[in-house]
């Protein structure tokens, strides 16, 4: 009755799943009480780890006892030893699977000592990836947009992928690390991939039936035109009756197709995408319509908050993007639908490697929110660059949450592809993987979470190279930073693809990207006295704290104020010496990285020592690049030297 | 016998033939003499001219004789007019050809008093365009690489146009211009367009076919790596006797559907293309191996000089991209076989508004040259703005031509293509018709010349018509410098598709091309004494002249010197300040000819009237864009103000 455990294709990588991790568990005897159709895969899972390492199924004296005592739709479960025996208890199938995991993530440890009754619970109930894949190959974009691990894992060509024994795996890891929800096409909808919402459905259905034995529910992107695109109507004003009608049965079709269909996600209104502007409504018109067709079903509407002027002029400075998400969506606080959960990014920007904390979400608290982070490296190096991303994600989560979370859900933009390591860069692995145990538990420690990743990934690594892979990653995401765009104050790259520097690639574009960088001083000044005003949308502290150069973090000086070179920071340098600095320092942590993961040749599988030496080789060169162009950029403009006398071209 | 005139399609410009072109000439009685296939083409033309207008072709009492006396391949013609009898002579069709054109171009006056026998013969025996036409469209380039002018004349998504007709009123119209050479794709030769030169070469033979009663022979682009490409040997080494031999077959094979086949257009070891470098051989051993497959059938290869270091490191000084083909080039002087002819752009970098002329067009006394100018508008406004180029090409032409033209042939890339036009914007066609008759006589008047296109394209034109057109053209070249790169500095345009401004756009790319601003100064050192020696590359008294600020023309210095911002030009202007006024001016010319447009709607037909008025409201939004974005960076770079006090952002 239940689906075997996924096969992965020779040379594609177990990533956090190899088959050492489940030694612990595989040798023991386990007892599994419950059904369902969760229960079924976790009844899979051990008996494939008991085969394999020598343990077995048994009706009596267990030492490992897995129970479901219902069938409701809980997430959490109960662990405890005593009397030598482990047990893993859930009050449904969803709950038992992620006590099934938690005690892969002990390994050993689970059946050593005695251990409390203590209920695990996702602090978040929704912890959803975002893929921005197209169906058909996007001109420009490609197959899977902002990809950087080749294809897409669930189209091709534009088709469906027949065989989907690689999805089943990717639910699995997914699973593994507690993530239970995927949009499985690009927020940018285009010809071929709107019409999976109606004749092409089927395909969306397959896909979320490789996917459900994982505890994953599939969510599928529309375009907000498709009563247009798609039902040949003349409008799609989200109050037109039609309307409504045409999404109402559109809708019950999908569920027909889907029955645990989880909704659907909505980029509207922005970088060219229609939406409810168009006819003069709301975003919250236009997400309600939409949650109303979902509510019978007990589906959501993902509204992306991502809503801005992509056609300003870089003359204007009286508007900011940075406050556009907040202009826009504050005064519809409220007026969301309990089932249209607000998707807003974690910076007011666009995931560049350092913002602040969007202001957007503490400001909602009458509106469902989810935080949306970038694991796919769009500005982070393109998994080119190692760049782990946990400490900046971490920091996001505990920005505003000393009185709880202020916000309801979780997404990433997945960085997984059809790619034999999964990532691109083996790892960036490690960003898919700390994305779902942050969403389970916002105040985990990163630091531990990259430890776990490292025990299940490389099960039984000698000291030294447990050492060296915490060494090139725990500090990754400062190190890119040092190296890319100084102070918080961003989109410093090649413009479109967004991979290496161009200091004013955006700097006279419609983007609303800016740096003002002049001959005396640098920065954009948001302040509420002098700038944009957009230091004013937090809450205290934040909105003092950010107002003065004084009192604003040295990392995000230039995102809120202008200010001399010859500023001096808190740090005790000024902001040209610190600009050289980091640039020197950036690279110089690159090369020694470099030669840490050298030396673990002999202690690192052949292909992925290659993969990670070679994409090292072009970090270096990268870095080299931005160093360089940075410091000769800000050279040329301030013509203060080097204090250091270091080359600078 | 003869083809019949070709007729336009419905909506299709006749550009400088309108039917009204023909009034003068077709209301004689004329007497033809001679025989051939172009003295046909002028029998077809004299006949038609005629049936329009009210003249006939005679036998006796003619008021114009065009008489073919024999049928060698000379263009030159006599015309005189006495007794009231105009007469062409030629001693075969093709000079007939020219001196029927010339009598059209004449026009009334051709009918008119005296006028002394003379001969008319052009200055340069090849007067050739290159389109940089693909076969198959290009997923980056498109179908016409550097097109703006619709699609192309010849080709269309991978195969050759079944009508022949555009193509045969093409060559007509160019043959009127004095043009008798066309390359019919692209020099950078991808997989579709290799197979021209052989399996396919029956669509380069239609094309031929369409092209020669014009006296139009046809060239191919060929890829120097053919003999592996399409021939499966395993070297393309030009001194390797298979593939000497196979070029001898397939040439052997080109001429036998061809037989006036004009030869190849290569461009080797250029930008990626393969060439003789590979093998360690020189450009002349690759040139000559073609010459000599050629060299039985009268053909030419055309061997681009256009070789460089596109992979050039910014921070490498020492290196200069301007000097890369006199460097390359200048050593192999007398090496090359009589028909390779080294195709020279006219500048030594890459068709900027403003360049220098390339100093090893008067360095390669023994080696035959075509200097290469660019008809389609890359960098000068790419169709969307007026930019008449005929001032500059006739600098160009007449430097260092005080002891007779230092090279053979003169080659333009075509701005035409399928656009009812032609030339995507209307007032671009001058363009075009003014490169075939500077090709004809490179000491020509430009502004004569435009008077000639004018009366020719807007025939019997009211005088403010006239004076509208030559306003709005006469000085846009200058215009289109102004509001643009200051003081010959260029390349400060977007890279990749080169619209619009980006000052800093290839200043840290592998180009070579940089202009090195800072807080200080701006411009290439290239003087001998401190520079890159480039300017030690010209003959006395350029070599003296460029080699100080002091004497270098205003317009080069930026190419030639780094100065201070406050450096005092001959115009008595500071550099920054000339900056400033050019740009403020550029523009306030643009807005001066829109309004010279807007004012003779009247007297142009409305859709060219629309057309061109269209242009000019992108030619003014990009030309502020210009003018603002360089003053902004060089204000905020250099902190010196506007003296005027006008806006700068």
């Amino acid at each position: 009755m239940s689906l075997p455990v996924p096969v992965l294709s020779e040379g594609v990588d177990p990533a956090w799943l190899p088959e050492e991790a489940f030694r612990a568990l595989g040798g023991r005897r386990i007892l599994i009480r419950g059904s369902g159709p969760l229960v079924e895969t976790v009844h899979a899972e051990a008996a494939e780890a008991c085969a394999r390492f020598g343990g077995a199924l048994v009706s009596k004296d267990p030492e490992l006892v897995l129970e479901s005592t219902g069938d409701d739709e809980s997430e959490a479960f109960t662990l405890g030893r005593r009397d030598g025996r482990t047990t893993v208890t859930a009050s449904g199938g969803r709950g038992l699977l992620y006590g099934f995991f938690h005690v892969v993530r002990l390994g050993a440890a689970a059946f050593e000592g005695e251990r409390q009754l203590r209920e695990h619970r996702p602090a978040l109930a929704v912890r959803m990836l975002d893929h921005w894949d197209n169906v058909a190959v996007h001109p420009v974009m490609g197959q899977v947009e902002r990809g950087y691990a080749g294809g897409s894992l669930f189209w091709a060509d534009g088709r469906a992928r027949g065989d989907l024994e690689r999805v089943r795996a990717y639910g699995r890891l997914l699973a593994a690390c507690g993530i239970n929800a995927v949009a499985v096409n690009n927020v940018n909808v285009h010809a071929a991939e709107a019409r999976l919402l109606t004749d092409r459905i089927g395909e969306v259905a397959d896909i979320a039936g490789a996917l459900r034995p994982y505890g994953i529910r599939t969510h599928l992107s529309v375009t907000f035109a498709a009563p247009m695109v798609l039902g040949g109507r003349e409008t799609a004003d989200p109050l037109d009756d039609g309307v409504r009608e045409w999404w109402a049965g559109a809708t019950a079709r999908v569920y027909e197709a889907i029955p645990d269909f989880g909704g659907y996600v909505v980029k509207a209104d922005s970088e060219g995408q229609p939406g409810p502007f168009a006819y003069g409504r709301s975003h919250a018109d236009g997400a309600n319509m939409l949650a109303a067709a979902l509510r019978p079903y007990g589906g959501t509407v993902h509204w992306r908050a991502f809503v801005y002027d992509h056609r300003q002029d870089w003359r204007d400075r009286a508007t900011d993007r940075a406050r556009a998400a907040y202009d826009h969506f504050v005064p519809l606080d409220g007026e969301f639908a309990a089932n249209a959960v607000l998707q807003v990014k974690h910076g007011p920007m666009d995931f560049q490697v350092r913002e602040p904390v969007s202001p957007l979400i503490s400001a909602m608290s009458h509106t469902a929110l989810a935080v949306e982070l970038q694991a796919t490296q769009e500005y982070t190096g393109q998994q080119r660059h190692v760049c782990w991303l946990g400490p900046m994600w971490s920091e996001v989560l505990r920005f505003g949450a000393r009185d709880g979370l202020p916000f309801e859900e979780l997404v990433a933009v997945s960085n997984a592809g059809d790619d034999p390591f999964w990532t691109g860069h083996p790892l960036a692995q490690a960003n898919l993987y700390t994305f779902g145990r942050l969403a389970w538990r916002p105040d985990a420690d990163p630091g531990g979470i990259l430890d776990e990743w490292i025990g299940l990934t490389f099960p039984g690594a000698p000291g030294r190279l447990a050492d060296g892979l915490r060494s090139v990653l725990d500090g990754s995401w400062r190190t890119y930073e040092k190296y890319t765009a100084p102070l918080g104050v961003g989109f410093m790259v090649q413009p479109g693809h967004h991979y290496g520097p161009s200091v004013d690639g955006y700097e006279y574009s419609p983007w609303g990207t800016y740096h003002f960088a002049d001959r005396d001083g640098v920065g954009v000044d948001r302040s509420r006295a002098t700038g944009t005003g957009y230091a004013g949308q937090y809450a205290k502290p934040w909105a003092e704290v950010y107002e003065s150069p004084e009192s604003c973090p040295d990392e995000l000086l230039l995102f809120f104020h202008h200010v001399p070179y010859g500023h001096v920071l808190k740090s005790g340098r000024t902001v040209i010496q610190h600009i050289y600095d980091t640039h020197f320092e950036g690279v110089e942590e690159v090369e020694r990285a470099r030669k840490v993961w050298a030396s673990l040749a002999d202690v690192v599988a052949p292909e992925r020592h290659a993969r990670v030496a070679e994409r090292y080789e072009e970090q270096l060169r990268s870095a080299r690049e931005w160093r360089d162009q940075i410091n000769s950029y800000f050279f040329r403009k301030s013509g203060v030297p080097d204090g250091r006398g270091r080359t600078i071209y």
